[in-house]
């Protein structure tokens, strides 16, 4: 679809100028001069020629087809151009002109109005305000940044064009290879989810690497990278991690979600690979690019100096990643094959005098233990040390063995011929051990990822006709809220178990329900104009009979009335007194960009002070929802710590399914906090003992 | 003292080969051809002269003085041949060779003599098993390492004579200048304490780093490093993370410590600055030298491009660096200055085409502002960036305005001259933001280790001779802890509040001193064969009055017997009922390397499953009692969440000094645990429930 921004076969650059130094002719320079071989049109109406080459007065002018229009005018006259182009049938055209949105009002209007045009004529639009697209296949650079790439397996995409020209300079000095290179510029239209889709289908390129700062469409975001994952990694970097606008919300899963939050639960959800900063995104991309995934953990350390063996392990221990436990048969076999005084354990140790050989003899050793899926090869250069005889041998044996392999000769000019004999063979290099181990990490947790099984929803045959109609019922009331009353039975009719509780009208009433219920019960006022129940004294729990129940009846309602005088008050709800279990909250939060954001965590002070909570995108089947609940720091309470028995996970889970499938069906949910899910243990089920149910405004 | 290590003016080279790649000969090679200016003698009895050169039969036979030997010889040979040189009065000698104590009990019997040798003489001893000793103002490379470094003031000291060779030759490709190297090896006897005194007093050295694998007298290298740290910052790279080994501790204190947690806790203790990884030492360890420290909080970040500034805040967020908020003076300044679409406030963007003269502009008017402490310029290569040019006005300003000044030029081969210019000028240059920030956030960690108050450990007159009696008394008894009544009355004698309580031989005594003492009451069985009382239900809170006392009393005897049919049963110790509270944990753990290790945390299940605790060295005053406070996940619950009154701070902290004092004063304390330390609203004070007191074997 977006063939002709890649692989076009005619180009016109509008705006070219005389001046060598205007951005419209560098793009048209870095065109002519970078091995474009297709055509390449000047286009102005001002002057006559460049460089020799008759310049058109307008698109319209051109003689033969138009693929691509590369766009640099002044804003105010871009969408004319783009109109033209639309005439001439032009299928994509960049826009580089900066002074659209970026600037304000006056700029968002112009940007409106070359959308418009780009919509009428049909034209894919890449930019505005942005610095171009390369295509390595093409040698195409129609940009104008000043370094073509080295040809590579990497698309990346950028949303900051000065972020763009600094990472095509540093990844050419890096030897990195690109496929394709785009600037996103203000993404008027062309976005990240029509390149991912693009280059998903794009033979010549093996991982796709994003800047992002935020995505225009984040449902069509996850489909996308969704689709593409099993089959190509998607690495991204996304930036502006603080979240410090105030936002108004009043549910507690609303006060710790937010915007990063979301972000984070759409990647992992995705199935995204999650780089922290600019070198671990190209770290990253340039193994998976270049290395196979390991198949399944385990990595031995191969190396002729202990010292950074052991930071490497103290690495492996903070990004989680495991060693390889070697056979005795090639514990043995190692004795046999190195120096006794080596160390044959993982790491293995090959001492500083180790010849190429020894590495090689050792590397093939290792690579015949089942238990060993990939090899760091460390080498320091020390006095008799051939640093590119090893990279020989390592680039041999990682062809024939097919053990994923990354390599960290350290150094600099004692090593540099080695690393590019290295980069040649396919091994990515690392200058020192943690960054090694570091990338590894990221492709340890993409296999996990691609292992696990693609989640499935839940489906969950509730009764939407009980959600809609209280629903309908609190709107046509006015409120952004469903009562207590109702949510329980929202809840109710996703199969959450909630306590039996009914209304009574007055305190015979209240009687009739307790007895009908069974003591003791828990009773707390019911009035839409009181919120907060519990900070005005309008809940009592622990009720045993009838005398007690009078008792509280009378000073509930008397409460009510002296914290509001014209307070409407239904009554009283009386509702059974669940035994004491294990408290944990399960809350959901809509995100804008994302959808229903669920959050789970411990209650009460767990959330409140220690934060310990974890997110998913719903919707969230029973797999994840276990978990999220293993990834809280307080899971100990919930497995049984301190001679507790187990609490009931399973039914814990359920009931995150249901929470996430109620969410899911019902949009007009923007904010549910079950606060706290009273869990007792294993096989003696759960209560949501509170359910707030939010339905915005 | 080791004066003759780094200025020697005459150098012996023991074990000097023909053979130009043998170890020996190579680093006479490296002395005679690397600019050392001193004489250097080769000392070989097989060969008759090296290079033309006359070689000695011995260093008996080296007609001058010789200041340092260098020997390369056989393990075998080395103390004879030390032995020499103490006969010729060397006062230093590195042994390069390997095949001592790394190799076994046979080469720790030859190092052993080594020592001897050198302690008989009074040879100071580097090695052995070592790459040797580098000094740039002597140009003396007296060390088989290839690489010669550039001049510089950071004087580096590695554990790992392998990691050495590869930073050295690392830190020549980086431009990175170093006034002296030492490989540590086996540290026989000189150590990194020896260093760190050594290099204090050497006016060309301005930083220490250093790799350590394990420090050799833990007491004295937090001493050197305290003496230190407030003239030059140490930084170092510690490795061997991973505590793995299984420790028998029956404390919880005991089994959450560990040798990483006390290094830790002596990094933090003596004033360090740590490093995570070798990138990490030598970035942190560069910015020390070669800029100021910023004298107080607040960063700007000056830039011509969004994308990178929002990275450089993300970081900023991540790292605990406060960006400064720009006077609105300020803001008005850079609003005359700028363009109009540049962003004014902090990261204050000067737009991507923005001229050397610009960006100049900005840092001026940023200088002026009192807020501002530090600057980090961003610059990406744009069309018409001049980036050899900015880097000019930015070592200019840096110089005349004396603010810390960090340079992110992004980019390669774009970037690379400019890069060199900001060399030059003092000022460093990080490839990507994040890194920078993360150097920058070492830097004011140092800032504010250096602003507070050197720690003055508190005097607690407590008294002695209870706590040396009780101690004297379990030892006696073959114990190795202390009975529960006794742990409780030393902590008394140290003034920590415990709450009244009596061993009461059978019921009658019982009720004597549950009268005495007041209802209600705990009781508790005691019994020297009885640890884990509350296992065996040998514990009984709540007793309100005579018949519940007797009853109790019965049932915890009956329930000792059963346990253990022939346990030593005391009586049962009654206990005032102390009201409940907030339980925080206080404990010690004694680290054979650094003393006794202060533990913190909150009780019960928080230390238990969220292990949310903190730890500091003894002895720890009310300051850094009340940090550790601050610095546990939970520290909201203390401080008062949820509307809930703040805890007594003050006595918790009064608490831990006194328990510091207790075990600095007491080396026989191995382990001890007060859990929980029951903590009451602030004013109302603080009773340890229950003090558990090891004393070791």
């Amino acid at each position: 679809m977006l063939d002709a921004l890649f692989s076009p076969r005619s180009i016109a650059v509008v705006g070219v100028s005389r001046e060598k130094d205007k951005v419209g002719r560098i793009v048209y320079d870095n065109l002519v001069t970078g091995g474009f071989t297709g055509e390449v049109y000047p286009v102005n109406p001002m002057v006559g020629s460049i460089d020799g080459r008759e310049a058109y007065p307008s698109v319209l002018d051109v003689p033969g087809d138009i693929d691509l229009a590369v766009i640099v005018v002044p804003a105010r006259f871009a969408a004319d151009v783009l109109d033209e182009c639309g005439t001439k049938r032009v299928p994509v055209a960049i826009v580089i002109s900066a002074g659209f949105k970026e600037t304000g009002p006056q700029g968002a209007a112009l940007e409106r109005s070359l959308v418009d045009v780009a919509r009428r004529h049909d034209i894919r639009l890449l930019g505005p305000n942005c610095l171009g697209a390369i295509s390595t296949p093409s040698e195409m650079n129609a940009s104008f940044a000043l370094t073509m790439p080295r040809p590579g397996t990497i698309a990346f995409m950028s949303q900051s064009g000065a972020l763009g020209t600094a990472v095509l300079d540093w990844t050419a000095g890096q030897g990195i290879g690109l496929s394709h290179f785009v600037s996103l510029g203000n993404k008027a239209d062309i976005s990240e989810v029509d390149l991912i889709r693009a280059w998903a289908a794009d033979d010549r390129t093996s991982v796709i690497a994003a800047y992002l700062e935020a995505v225009s469409d984040g449902a069509a975001f996850v489909e996308a990278v969704s689709d593409l994952v099993r089959e190509k990694p998607f690495v991204a970097l996304k930036s502006g991690g603080s979240d410090a606008g105030a936002r108004a919300v009043s549910s507690h899963t609303g006060s710790l979600a937010g915007s990063e939050r979301a972000y984070d639960a759409a990647f992992l959800k995705a199935g995204a690979t999650r780089a922290r900063t600019v070198e671990e995104l190209f770290d990253i991309s340039v193994a998976l690019a270049r290395q196979p995934l390991p198949e399944g953990p385990g990595l031995v350390i191969l190396t002729n100096a202990g010292g950074p063996a052991i930071l490497a392990t103290d690495a492996c221990e903070r990004d989680g990643v495991s060693l390889a436990a070697l056979e005795s048969e090639t514990v043995t076999a190692l004795r046999e094959t190195l120096p006794t005084a080596a160390a044959f354990y993982n790491p293995v140790d090959v001492l500083g005098d180790a010849p190429a050989r020894r590495y090689a003899d050792a590397y093939r050793v290792l690579a015949a233990d089942p238990n060993v899926r990939a090899v760091l090869v460390i080498l320091t250069p020390q006095a008799t040390t051939d640093a590119v005889g090893t990279a020989d041998e390592v680039v041999a044996l990682a062809r024939e063995t097919g053990l994923t392999t990354l390599a960290c000769f350290m150094g600099e000019s004692a090593v540099a011929e080695a690393i590019r004999v290295l980069g040649e063979g396919g091994i990515p290099n690392y200058p020192f051990p943690e960054r090694a181990i570091r990338t590894f990490s990221a492709m340890e947790r993409r296999r996990r990822m691609l292992e696990a099984p693609v989640p499935v929803p839940r489906r969950i045959e509730g009764d939407p006709g009980v959600v809609r109609s209280a629903i309908d019922h609190a709107r046509a009331a006015g409120r952004t809220f469903i009562t207590e009353q109702s949510a329980a039975r929202i809840a109710a009719a996703y199969g959450i178990p909630v306590p039996p509780a009914e209304l009574a009208r007055d305190l015979d009433d209240a009687r009739r329900v307790a007895s009908e219920i069974g003591y003791p019960v828990v009773m707390k006022i019911a009035s839409p104009d009181i919120l907060h129940k519990s900070d005005i004294g309008g809940i009592r729990t622990g009720i045993e009979d009838e005398h007690a129940l009078a008792e509280a009846y009378e000073t509930i309602i008397a409460r009510g009335r002296a914290y509001m005088a014209d307070a409407r008050i239904w009554g009283v709800t009386v509702q059974q007194q669940v035994p004491p279990g294990r408290e944990v909250i399960i809350g959901v939060n809509r995100d804008p960009q994302f959808g229903p954001l669920l959050m789970f965590g411990l209650g009460g002070i767990y959330v409140e002070v220690l934060k310990d909570v974890t997110f998913r995108l719903c919707p969230v089947n029973a797999d994840e929802a276990r978990r999220m609940m293993s990834e809280i720091r307080g899971f100990g309470l919930l497995r049984g710590a301190r001679g507790q028995r187990p609490a009931d996970l399973d039914a814990v889970a359920d009931v995150i399914t249901r929470v996430s499938a109620l969410v899911t069906d019902f949009p007009d949910i923007t904010e549910l906090d079950i606060n706290p899910l009273i869990v007792h243990d294993k096989g003696d089920g759960v209560f949501a003992a509170d359910v707030r149910i939010g339905i915005g405004g």
